[in-house]
């Protein structure tokens, strides 16, 4: 792998390459020194034109880890803020000798154009991208699931069958969208779950169930996951959203939700976490719920990924 | 040692050994490589809910120099402000495999709150929290009139009996708390300089001689020792507290004042200073003045206390 | 050497001296693993006054690739905002233990006061400051010249007799003014051209040909680099300004007047471009463009800087 844009176009090899690879770089989390030298001399930067604190420190955390060598650019207060392209910073860190650019950004494609633009050799890695896609966070969930649903020795597998609920504002989620294609080439089935103003026009051509009641979901669709996206509060105002009381009391997983759930069923949030909204603390805190876990493993799936299209030469194409 | 949360319950053997392996700390600093070994494959975390330059590269060189990786996390424009709670990020930073968590934090107790909650298994260091404890200042404070007062091969000791005058806004400051507590425990006599307004409700339960003037402290108290605090100028408009003439006449350290001090006495001040308000140009960087030995100690005694916290197992309990 | 503040007192066997260690540093950056033991346990401080990030991570890369660990001090948010001196500030980078402080400042001549204050120990390598210079800047801007004029076997030689024309807002440009001294002691001649509004006072005392025309320049001073100043458009506004529309006409170099070049006549830009202002996306895009290979080449000089002034002992004096 050169780059790792999306989940779209990851080949159901790929993704369980990934997968296994994360496995073994969870094991050595274990170890008293966690440090790997496999990324040693190489430089990454971690390139956010949004904030995102969490999925910063997690890819820092991971290429520490492999004890690369990591360079914060924050395109608040640089350059990027007084008018240079996307091409003139990606030729910059090209020219500093960028190993990996991971990319947080507004625009939706924008890490897929750095990857094609042939200004960069670097490996690109997308950590979010405008409504697009994430798709550390759909690998480090999909991950989850194999190990909880199906223990750790579960390398080699896929998710065949299973039930995934995601529940919430799938029109502004790239999370939504990443875990959707990941899952749909592992063989589980999907179903979204939104009023109808939050589903994106189109949805209903994707491969995915639709639902507008969580309390439907769960009757029919009988999950092995039910995953709650965030809300994002400040966007309450909008008159196509419903306001608070109203988006918990028809879609948020309280405990009279989780207490109907059988009980294989385990509850996902890619965090952080609105307690009585999306979620109420019991199941947040519920031993149903795998979101520490989430974060955990984000860092061995980051650690793969960077692993995957870091080390040995970059000379090959995509 | 598990924590480093305050000097307030901090014992004495517990006190001289950090402020003994601060002396091993700072021996290794005279070498032409300063790096040592020790904390290789440790990840800490700066948490900085608040901005404190000084006291974050402070850590982040103490720790470097014992080879951990350091990721640092700055509240500012993170989930934080998105309302993400300390909960959910104390348990994403032991997700994601933290070591060490050294917090600033506004919040008075935000730090214990951290440790004792169960959240994370990281060694907590508090980094200044409200009003409360500053404890590595009050450290490296003691450690500095320790080699001031008896020189460098003064292992073992305490300050049995050396008489310490702390001058300023009291009400406000978690130094001059976290000096009281642990200048009582290492035997010294400690007395508090400050008008009126500005002595907390209770000082005077406390094991400390108080003193509204400073010409009448440095007469009566014959001090070995005297610590300004920094006065926050912005709070100069309250109506509470003197102006920054009457400060400076009643209670800065100006040349007349330190011209009548007995030889051996030494200036304190944590930095940055107000030149001409709580300490004059002259006094400042006199002699007598421990300035700059406060701030290189202060390495010396972060990697004492990273040491003591996080080298070997962390499985034993508090 | 033990600082590097600017190039007009820079000898020219220091110059060629730092242009051919730059040489053997960009070598070792060819290699699959690009980093270097030869600074390990030194710490270096990135003490940013303004923001920059390309200049910060240039040097951030540099001093990795050299093992130092690296602290980035950004001013904004810091104690310096609280009124700190750089007195101060410099002290408590002493007592950390800096070796080496890479300084960004407004004010012109605050890295020489830093190194020359007695405040402190370490290296002090100008990064900008002012209107005054950016050595590394020309540094690398010389080095770009060597190797694209005379091949990369050009150790041990100067630019003697070829022809630079700079051009832009040379009033403003510590850019410039680092090229003029440096490229003279080098051996090269060097024209301005410029508005009579943006050429600073006393520039015909200056060892430099002023032209008032681009057209006028190519002509009569037949060059061998031009270098194009980046325009700050926020300063377009302003009464001694051009416009843009004619700033492009009269001093951009645009695709006509690069047809009009001879052979091998380069075209350099310190970057970020404004394209179709002071650059037309032909210029910068072309073959004789080296703007991707200076931003490389900035890694390879401040690695060379940082060598000469921070390994082995500093014991010596300046």
């Amino acid at each position: 792998m050169r780059h790792l844009l999306d989940t779209r176009t990851l080949t159901r090899d790929e993704a369980i390459l990934i997968l296994d690879i994360a496995e073994d770089m969870s094991a050595t989390q274990q170890r008293e020194v966690k440090k790997l030298p496999t990324l040693r001399g190489k430089t990454i930067v971690n390139l956010f034109y949004e904030d995102s604190t969490r999925t910063r420190i997690s890819f820092e955390a991971a290429s520490k880890r492999l004890s690369a060598d990591v360079i914060n650019f924050s395109a608040k207060g640089s350059s990027v803020s007084k008018g240079e392209s996307l091409k003139d910073t990606a030729q910059t860190l090209q020219a500093i000798g960028a190993d990996g650019v991971v990319i947080r950004h507004p625009a939706s494609g924008a890490p897929a154009m750095l990857a094609s633009s042939g200004w960069i050799d670097a490996g690109v890695l997308n950590a979010g991208d405008g409504t697009h896609e994430h798709p550390t966070q759909a690998l480090l969930d999909a991950f989850t699931m194999r190990r909880r649903l199906f223990g750790e020795n579960s390398r080699g597998r896929d998710l065949d069958g299973i039930s995934v609920v995601i529940v919430g504002d799938i029109m502004h989620s790239r999370v939504a969208r990443s875990n959707l294609w990941l899952l749909k080439v592992l063989g589980a089935n999907v179903s979204f779950v939104a009023p109808e103003t939050l589903l994106p026009y189109g949805t209903r051509e994707w491969p995915v169930t639709i639902y507008h009641s969580l309390d439907t979901a769960i009757r029919e669709a009988n999950p092995d996951v039910i995953m709650l996206l965030r809300i994002q509060t400040e966007r309450m105002h909008a008159a196509f959203f419903p306001n608070e009381r109203e988006y918990a009391r028809n879609w948020g997983l309280n405990d009279v939700r989780v207490a109907g759930l059988q009980d294989r069923t385990i509850i996902m949030h890619p965090g952080p976490m609105n307690r009585g909204l999306e979620i109420s603390a019991g199941a947040a805190d519920s031993e149903r719920s795998t979101v520490l876990e989430q974060v955990a493993n984000g860092v061995s799936v980051r650690m793969a990924a960077l692993y995957l299209l870091l080390s040995g030469e970059r000379g090959e194409s995509a």
